[in-house]
């Protein structure tokens, strides 16, 4: 068994934490079932730039290569052979190669602690974001209300600032705008504009959604960001209670960042059914 | 102010209970803002069915015709004034009558307490949800792994026997069919036919679900019934861990329930914008 190569151990590692660091989505290839250097290991990121090496200048390539299709699919790990797609390389015909995907937690930033962000942070920890829930009521974000620790309490003095601050790059974060308010809504919506969020959602109803939209438009906020806006928040199950409403927050979320359409997954049954009778496999 | 009329108010809280506990949908009037007999309640069936009176005999009768529409809105409560439902009534013109929606706790059986029914009894119970789980390896229904004491746990001897016993009447209730194995879940859904849950859905690919269901069907299982099982269970969220897919499954619970549609909210202002610029309110 071959030792480590520590220099480039160490390289690798300090890749890996930057990527986790940065929010952004990469993939770790492990060569396995090789007759050398198994357990070597390459970090490939989404743009196909690679640290590490399996030993081999052109399989580090091909691997590279593969990359972004992986990332692609949903999975969280994949074992390929080497053979399947890189069949040239009669050398590695036999060997496999494990991609794993390397993602940060995703993180959720609610805008008000009532009803609806209360719910919000409290089923969102439980479907692994990482929650951070503002409000400029101190009494509000209080632990005693959230015993769950996984979950930021902000108390905020002033939205604009609370709600960028906790932002950040905005990179793999998700925002909800769900204060007590309509100008509460419309300041925090103005300060989450300018960020780079992956998902903003907006609560209210159309009419009140529009305005608030109209009214950033005219004050010069980005077109295409508002565009980006949903609004109002949330996916259509006909919500009644403020736990239903964030569930249709949540699900939203979801949806978008891994590409879900909101539609029931057993709906070709029924229409396949009412529909021309084609197959369905 | 009259006194409240003893015998009628032990019968108007009889059939209160019986409502609650038959785990059906009723509405309770009150007349309010009138000369006379304020306070006093009705309590009407969706069938339109009613107990209790107001003190006249006509009043009664155009509360209780009035009710379905109330209850086939999504409102919790809702003031009518008497004069825009029954102008005939000259005499009460100026009275309100506030209807108020009775409704049990939403039930949800959940066949296997693997990661995904674990996730489910956690998320749902935090939605308003009376959760059951069953599991057949009594270690997976433990107390300990469901600190929240709103969650039922039960060990079942006999997969059949625990899922028709858990149902009852079925009334409120949906039941997911999430096991660690595909003849259990065969099982199960074989069970969960025979019963008048409101929503039943099964986990599994297209393929597999197809399976299952054929299976039934040829052994004479109830077509109309199979028919409505949603399988595979839940929205497309396109979601990746368990925690995603029982929020995903209790999203299409909710939607079920409450006559949603799964897609964004906001899709009209993304359709409206693409589309033939036509004005949107």
């Amino acid at each position: 068994m071959p030792e480590p190569n520590e220099p480039s151990a160490a390289l690798l590692l300090k890749a890996i934490l930057r990527v986790l660091d940065e929010g952004s989505i990469a993939a770790l290839a492990t060569l396995t079932n090789a007759r050398k250097n198994v357990g070597t290991k390459i970090l490939v990121a989404e743009s196909g730039d690679a640290v590490g090496s399996f030993g081999d200048v052109a399989l580090d390539r091909v691997v590279a290569k593969r990359t972004p299709g992986f990332l692609e699919s949903r999975d969280e790990a994949h074992l390929f052979h080497v053979r399947d797609f890189a069949p040239e390389l009669t050398e590695w015909a036999e060997a496999s190669i494990l991609f794993e995907r390397l993602e940060p937690e995703p993180r959720l930033v609610i805008c008000g602690a009532g009803h609806v962000g209360a719910a919000l942070a409290r089923l969102a920890s439980l479907t692994g974001y990482k929650a951070t829930l503002i409000d400029d009521r101190p009494d509000f974000v209080v632990r005693d209300r959230f015993p769950d620790g996984r979950i930021e309490l902000i108390a905020a003095q002033n939205w604009s600032d609370a709600v960028r601050e906790a932002i950040g790059s905005g990179r793999g974060v998700s925002v909800a705008v769900v204060t007590r308010g309509h100008n509460e809504d419309e300041e925090c919506l103005r300060a989450v504009i300018a960020t780079d969020a992956d998902y903003v959602g907006l609560i209210g109803s159309k009419r009140r959604t529009n305005m608030v939209l109209d009214r950033l438009r005219e004050a010069g906020a980005d077109v295409e960001k508002l565009r980006k806006v949903h609004a109002p928040i949330g996916l259509d199950i006909g919500a009644v209670t403020p736990e239903e409403v964030a569930l249709a927050i949540l699900s939203e979320m979801v949806a978008d960042r891994r590409g879900g359409t909101g539609g029931s997954l057993s709906s070709w049954r029924r229409e396949s059914e009412l529909g021309k009778g084609k197959q369905v496999r």
